[in-house]
């Protein structure tokens, strides 16, 4: 145990004592059930862990034949296939290929993502939307990375909204077979990983054409590559340099009369007949839609996972820096002091802490969630579990995008508390920042995707919610009475539940005790149910005003937007508080408390304008909320450095030898 | 004029007449009185425009040569040269060579630091610490680059706190040569720029010893390299890759009983005679300390601006891209919306148009500040305007601050709001993204600048201003009556002036007009004085409980750099609405007034919270400030693109015709 006794302790708290972190008990506490799928990853980590420093000295090229190479032998220790049927060689457990994806984030993200494109993107595809010939056809193949693939969905001119998309699929009964073409330059496939160099097939997403009929966009196994030459019709340039995830070949493709046997349609909800007649055992053609696309919801689980865990890496570096420089006097004129004691450097990165201990334990709970839907239903079964399915998929948007937002603003506090030495390329935030930076808007916009949490909320995930357009939603709501909103969004209910589980009556939110954790759920379910029903409010009004709905849409997005946020945050610290009240009692429960009260309290301030706004905060309780968010951190401070341990990011990824060896 | 009159217009504001922009005369109004120089700038990058394509395609070998060759070859155009003596073949204009440097910002900013580096840094150090033996020797060769300098101040182990720098020169009567040391690896000086390859000499910041004595940190001349070829003594490692601008070779530097002449010190503060004695007229050494410093902050200024600049970069691509690309259908069943249409969009990028204007106006008063202090005085009168010295490097240490986390923060959310367009090396974001990261720590760790600022209001500039440490602060606060404090921080005062510029007398923050500038100026006024006099109530507080003074600071750290952000923020919109208020009546006067405005109110709505607590905000009043906001976000909107087309980005800075081509 590292704790840092020599930190200076605070006397203010009577009857508080200081809880000593069995750091390797904790470990375990976050690994959860996939302990050993977890080991596995670290161990290979630390394996091909030169692949950090290839990333910086080889040319583009060698390390995308590098990372590929490492992702193929990955694969080869059963690692990246978890999530595939036992009968192909997959490991027959989704919950475990999450848990081994988020893990792989604490290394090279190209790595990373190149797996998320082989196995999750493509293999995911072909598993979740083809039927058993293609299972047979490809998988096999899939899992060992002997056929590597790409995912191409997105075109130049089109990304969140996949409806769209304009690249075309045509039948032709005479020769039962499917013509690809990319109408333009803006229906181009762009950014397409695994693309530019590596891909010898495509599931390309394009419009459905059968006879007169348009039937909207369905997947399509498309080989690109024989040999590693270009099929004819197939054109693909390289999308160059990016900010970052250098290590994988993204590329744009374009199509000219590329034909396909009728069979590589991935007919898992869909399917044209030799003569050329369409089927579907689902009628409603948005609903098919969504529902296809839904299917595919663990590449969101997986990347608000990563988010969380390059989060991890980041602060494991910034505060074992802050523990080895010393800057300035301050409490003796002989000694510098830490940096970790100063005041401002404890605000700047505990906060952040406490937030990817509450999101590492709200991912678990998608996490489980993802593994529980698609363990216990075939898709034959799907009506039975269609209100989970959508629930599951709000979830993984929100704590995708709340994760990821998480990744960008932690990784940017944490190189800049670690001044220049965070600047070298051969410390980790170089590649961090630059690797994930693109997660935020990538597996969908994170605006997107509140948007769609929003969405789901207000329509109860009624059938309307798969009309994934802003008219959709504007019209449902203004639709409703204003009654029925306001039932629904369920305020008047929520005060009644309050009195039951915190003193004081109206009085609640003056009463209540600042670290009790039922007035932090209150509050933030309070504020959750408000902004719901002022969106739903706002809404109606707009209608009723006569406003077109894109416009009312347009005008009330920033409060869609902040009540998606506000239920994603509640759902956050509700996970968060629920594992830690099931533990048993102990030094670990002690400090996760600590974490889950400054989560808790550093949310409400974050937003403390909006509680006063609406009476549910005094101005003499926000300022006592700031007092106790700094008595908070000085609490955190000795258990630090034992707290960013207990991730177990592999030593060799933190690579900040010369940053942390006390030469500074 | 581009103006976007397709637009949906705003209807509400009756009386609101939308103005139509004359983007040249905007333009000349931002340039203002350095229009030649910038527009030289802005020739010479157009020129070099292939140099942000090099940054990606040439080894780091390659780069680095390349932009030293360009820097010299923009050199022999005078446009480096400004700040220098016109004797020396400079061009005698400390006004426009930051002009020059903050238009330099739109290009490749490894040469804009390369440039900062050679003739900011280390020709500034031979400038304004040597003497006219100094100036004669160096200054002419300096200023067309066939003589490349570094300047070798910070340390792995100590960066902002100069004072404790452990790199030794000792003198040697001798010889009559001052002896050159590293002690240990934690004294080797590190990042430092143009170090690794291209510098022949530097300006070494070191412990200055003679006889017995210690006399503090000077500065001396160090030839480092003879013909490429390192001087017996030095040695040099490279810092390797960084994260982003890696066309300037940075490098680590070891002295070993390195000698050289005592006429090396860099005299104009204080010198060694042959024979030993040390000689100073500035008698306490930490006044000569941070006066020498002092004349440095030219450095802070530019980089400031270099910030500034690099954000309107980043919005001038992403306000475009809003305009080109459209994602689903909102207003329309038939076209998809554009993005700038957006209620979201809009809220994410226009309050950072509007801060990016205020920071313009704010700096070009820091600049012009500069100019006056440094063109109207030498060294020898420093006595005269050594307060107004003060106050200038708390300004720019302020708007430094402030600037560049503007930039990394714009920069961030313009990338987000291109999606994965955004992502790709060819359009402009990684390079802005990854190059202007170390803005925020470099030339002062930003929240060390804003403790600098804190302490300048605290002690009104005295003479313990100079001791930077802690210590100093805390003690000469805690070393004045409360009410000294609170008669120096004015509150009472304010409150009086208040009652003179608005209606409603105590309940003024509840009747002014939620657009009359001055309530913006006094509600920004009253957060600053407020929380200053809280700052020095807490110190005074903390040491007369007995607690030491270190501890009272760490517990205040957060205070202190609240209160200088407002502090700043309130220059920052001082300065933008006196600008303003002179300009005739006008189109242009109605755009800027309402980005005033919207600046203003996202201020305020930002610290709502602050606001209530201290009971100058009302719950309603603060939802109105919202509402505001998006009503005066609509308003710009049609203007947007003619705003940032005013800024004169050359056209081949944005290097985003993918992007912007409407292929999206």
């Amino acid at each position: 145990m590292a704790t840092d006794t020599a930190a200076p302790a605070t006397g203010e708290s009577s009857g508080y004592e200081q809880p000593t972190i069995d750091v390797p008990a904790l470990r375990r506490l976050l690994d959860g059930r996939h302990t050993a799928i977890r080991e596995l990853v670290r161990t290979n980590l630390a394996e091909y862990a030169d692949v950090l420093v290839d990333a910086e000295t080889m040319t583009t090229e060698e390390y995308r034949d590098r990372v590929r190479d490492i992702v193929v032998t990955m694969a080869s220790t059963g690692q990246t296939g978890m999530g595939f049927p036992e009968e192909y060689g997959g490991g027959g457990d989704i919950g475990a290929s999450v848990a081994a994806f988020e893990t792989l984030a604490f290394g090279d993200l190209s790595v990373l993502v190149k797996v998320g494109v082989q196995f999750g993107l493509f293999g995911g595809a072909i598993l979740q939307l083809g039927t058993q010939t293609h299972h047979d056809a490809y998988l096999r193949d899939v899992i060992t990375g002997r056929l590597m693939g790409c995912f191409a969905m997105t075109e130049t001119g089109h990304g969140s909204n996949v409806q769209a998309l304009r690249t075309t699929a045509t039948y032709d009964p005479a020769t039962e077979e499917f013509v690809v073409d990319t109408p333009d330059d803006a229906a181009r496939k762009d950014y397409i990983g695994n693309a530019a160099r590596h891909a010898d097939t495509a599931v390309v997403f394009a419009q459905l054409h059968v006879g007169e009929e348009s039937e909207g966009v369905h997947a399509f196994v498309v080989p690109l590559r024989d040999g590693g030459q270009l099929l004819p019709g197939v054109r693909i340039e390289d999308c160059g340099l990016k900010m970052g995830l250098n290590g994988v070949d993204n590329g744009r493709i374009w199509f000219d009369g590329v034909r396909i046997p009728r069979t590589n349609l991935l007919n898992q909800f869909a399917d044209v007949t030799p003569e050329g007649r369409y089927e579907s055992p689902i009628e409603n053609p948005n609903r098919r839609f969504f529902t296809m696309l839904g299917t595919l919801v663990q590449g969101r689980v997986c990347v608000g996972g990563a988010g969380i865990n390059a989060a991890k890496v980041a602060l494991a570096v910034a505060v074992r820096y802050g523990v080895t420089r010393r800057q300035f006097n301050a409490t003796s004129e002989e000694t510098e002091e830490l940096l970790l004691d100063y005041g401002m450097h404890q605000r700047r990165l505990f906060p952040l802490l406490a937030r990817t201990y509450a999101l590492h334990f709200a991912q678990e709970v998608v996490a489980e969630d993802l593994h529980e839907v698609f363990s216990t239903t075939t898709a034959p079964e799907l009506g039975d579990n269609e209100h989970r399915r959508r629930e599951l998929e709000s979830r993984a948007a929100g704590t995708k995008a709340l994760g990821t937002w998480h990744a960008t603003r932690t990784i940017q506090e944490c190189r800049e508390a670690c001044g220049g030495a965070g600047y070298l390329s051969a410390n980790r935030f170089a590649a961090l920042k630059a690797d994930t930076d693109v997660f935020t808007t990538f597996e969908g916009d994170n605006h997107v995707l509140l948007q769609l949490v929003a969405k789901g909320l207000l329509t109860d995930y009624a059938s309307e919610f798969e009309d994934i357009d802003q008219f959709g939603m504007v019209r449902f709501v203004a639709g409703l009475a204003v009654d029925t909103v306001i039932e629904k969004t369920n305020v008047h209910k929520l005060i009644e539940r309050i009195r039951d589980v915190l003193p004081g009556g109206d009085e609640w939110d003056q009463q209540a005790g600042l670290l009790d954790p039922n007035y932090h759920r209150m509050m933030l379910r309070y504020r959750e149910e408000h902004m719901l029903a002022g969106v739903a409010r706002r809404l109606k009004r707009g209608i009723d005003n006569g406003m077109n709905a894109g416009e009312v849409f347009s005008r009330v997005q920033d409060h869609v937007i902040r009540a998606a946020n506000a239920h994603v945050e509640r759902l956050v610290l509700d996970a968060f508080v629920d594992r830690t009240a099931a533990l048993e009692d102990g030094d670990v429960k002690v400090a996760l408390n600590l974490l889950a009260d400054l989560f808790a309290l550093t949310t409400i301030e974050a937003d403390a304008a909006w509680f006063m706004e609406h009476g549910r905060l005094t101005s003499q309780r926000s300022k006592a909320i700031s007092r106790e968010v700094n008595d908070l951190c000085r609490k955190v401070r000795p258990l630090a450095v034992d707290l960013v341990d207990a991730f177990g990011v592999p030593p060799e990824m933190l690579r900040s030898e010369g940053m942390l060896s006390g030469l500074s």
